[in-house]
């Protein structure tokens, strides 16, 4: 397995956070040789909140998830590679019953403090009976330095694993958010992407964290696209152990709390981080490609024709082949079904105007046109001229090798 | 340049058409040693009508066809391969000017009376002028037996020419009715395909036309998708000369006219024939994917949920590699957005059904699962078990080949 080129040029240690331990074992669950069994264990009940995927065939742990993220406590997280555990039937609930209460019953709590996400072949019963027998074992040997070791362990079809950090500041004491994610392909998360875990030792109440992670969702998980398709398995989950250093900082509880905007930025950067390295991810991906609209009628009517840029197969590989085709653009601006004046469009690849007022741009040069798709990072830029909507998603280009690891992943 | 696998395996050959010659010059647009300027010619004013693009982009020869259509009678039909003369501003415009006003002029007819279509880049400024004086000479040399070379004169990417006829009885006579088609990438309809011509020498009305094809489109041109990706220039133009051998029969002029269920009946059956002729030349494909679902809420959910189906890159990719991965149709069927009980759901390959209630068939045997899809046509079946909607849609599966093609198009 070849690493991604447009992964991060240099890996990131997370430190530890205090109230939360990380580990992984080799479960066999589908993989040989390799960690597939996951779990995050608080010392303490942590806070919890979550966003999951609007698929209407969600997986039998997402549905798990929703039951109980309402009550906002996690006692643990864990997570399995290899079967996603959905469009399993009665066989799938009972799959995420066994594991819960075999979680429960290691650390002695109730079963709605344990929280699930499993990502993999859909549709293969998944049989938890196997391995819901290590997850004693795997609480025990979880240690505050297991953060790279369960980034690997959810991966998929990823070339690399995934993680951020970020240090804030909450009434002049210091607190750290950590976060893991996967993901590479079947990705449009449009409401969370494939798998993403964040922990901060700040103290904020689930009802906060749910805020700020709703909020925010929208300009960074779901600003991202890998293929246009989406999971049924989509997971974000942010949780709280409260245990930083400094325990004389009262906790936030109320959405209104001013010391709550620090820690939304500080969580954004986090998500914003790790939707960002799963395009870098992307299947086959080649290249990172931005695209800015801006000019529309509002926001969403921006979002709606960035994405239609985005997903379309035709930009994808026209940038893939490095060819300016700036035409594929406007066809896709055009088919976006938003309001968009071909006359007063103008249209960008990183710094240099192609095209203006409805046509190619008079001083449009092919060679300046096509250093820009040459780059690694490829910025396409929209000026609708109509209004003061704008939006940023993010993709990556369309390639051979995203058909190669598609055409024959799950066998 | 490979023909399709899936082309058709005898190619057939269109009798005249009373009333309408066809030609096809060497006019040096874009290619060399092709033919590239083609036109059909009506002896007579013949009834015309016409279904176009729904990209808020259309093209400059759509535009002119939107604002003459509704005048019902034509006189030529020009098209151009090579240039889309789409987003290319007041020089496209002027473009269509130029070439309406010389075949105009060629025909001793308005300028309202001559339709016009392109097909290649987008964005390339368009030399009418450079072609205008070649159009005497090809409505001069058209033939009756144009069909063939007009077919080839309008491909692009395409890899084989599109050609249909039927014999229609009206009472008691005989008509024909042919019809050629271009099409293979950027090809979402949701409106008209790329381009299609389809004429008659039955005696039926320009509103009579209109009301057939508005009402046909939807289950041909509309139901067939390559690649998700609606190009700026789709156009579909339907005409009758009314020159049939038999001039006793009354027109038809009313969509009351009983006369009309026959004719309707002949001419969905060439737009059929002739929309899934461009998916059989989809760019790159291997195989040929229907999509049913039945059980929808309505007509209409079932055709979203098809058209997700039929656009996810990872069933069209899942097809190619034959892999008989249904969990991805589960996937597209989730976030297609429409209603959706995944513990109702069941999903077939061919004959053979995989899943049931929400899980893998208790019977289901890889290998037989694996046999559908190895066939060069693949039939997907959905039944969602909720109501009495249904759909059909019509793709192909997404191969090397299709990023080999789009990655270096325009250079």
């Amino acid at each position: 397995m070849t690493v991604s080129p447009l992964a991060p040029k240099f890996s990131v240690t997370l430190p530890p956070v205090r109230g939360v331990r990380l580990g992984a074992v080799e479960a066999g669950i589908k993989y040989r040789g390799r960690k597939d069994l996951s779990a995050m264990v608080f010392e303490q009940p942590a806070q919890i909140a979550g966003v999951f995927t609007r698929s209407r065939c969600a997986s039998a742990p997402v549905d798990w998830c929703r039951k109980h993220i309402a009550g906002g406590v996690a006692r643990a997280i864990v997570v399995n590679a290899g079967n996603a555990n959905a469009f399993t039937g009665a066989k799938g609930v009972e799959a995420v019953e066994t594991t819960a209460r075999a979680a429960a019953a290691a650390l002695s709590c109730g079963e709605e403090e344990i929280f699930l996400a499993s990502t993999g072949v859909i549709g293969e019963p998944m049989d938890a009976a196997a391995f819901s027998g290590r997850l004693s074992e795997l609480f025990e040997m979880a240690g505050v330095d297991g953060w790279a070791d369960m980034a690997a362990a959810i991966m998929t079809t990823d070339t690399f694993a995934k993680l951020a950090t970020i240090d804030v500041q909450i009434d002049g004491a210091g607190f750290t958010i950590n976060g893991i994610a996967k993901g590479s392909g079947m990705i449009e998360p449009d409401m969370a992407t494939m798998l993403s875990f964040i922990v901060t030792d700040a103290p904020v109440s689930s009802a906060c964290l749910q805020a700020v992670l709703s909020a925010r969702v929208g300009e960074t998980y779901n600003s991202v696209t890998v293929d246009s398709d989406t999971s049924t398995s989509d997971t974000v989950l942010v949780c709280a152990t409260g245990m930083g250093r400094d325990n004389s900082i009262l906790p936030i509880t109320e959405t209104s709390d001013p010391r709550l905007v620090q820690f939304d930025m500080a969580l954004k950067h986090v998500m914003h981080d790790l939707a960002l390295q799963i395009v870098r991810d992307g299947e086959g991906a080649q290249k990172l490609i931005e695209v800015v609209v801006k000019g529309a009628r509002d926001d969403q009517a921006a979002k709606v024709i960035a994405k239609s840029i985005a997903n379309s197969p035709l930009v994808k590989t026209a940038i893939a082949g490095e060819d300016a085709n700036w035409g594929r653009v406007v066809m896709a601006i055009g088919k976006a079904g938003e309001e968009a004046d071909r006359d007063r469009l103008s249209i960008w690849f990183g710094d240099v105007r192609v095209a203006v007022n409805g046509e190619r741009d008079p001083d449009y040069d092919e060679d300046e046109a096509s250093r820009q798709v040459k780059k690694r990072e490829v910025r396409v830029r929209v000026d609708l001229g109509l209004d003061e909507g704008s939006a940023r998603v993010w993709t990556c280009d369309l390639t051979h090798e995203y058909i190669a690891i598609n055409a024959d992943y799950r066998s």
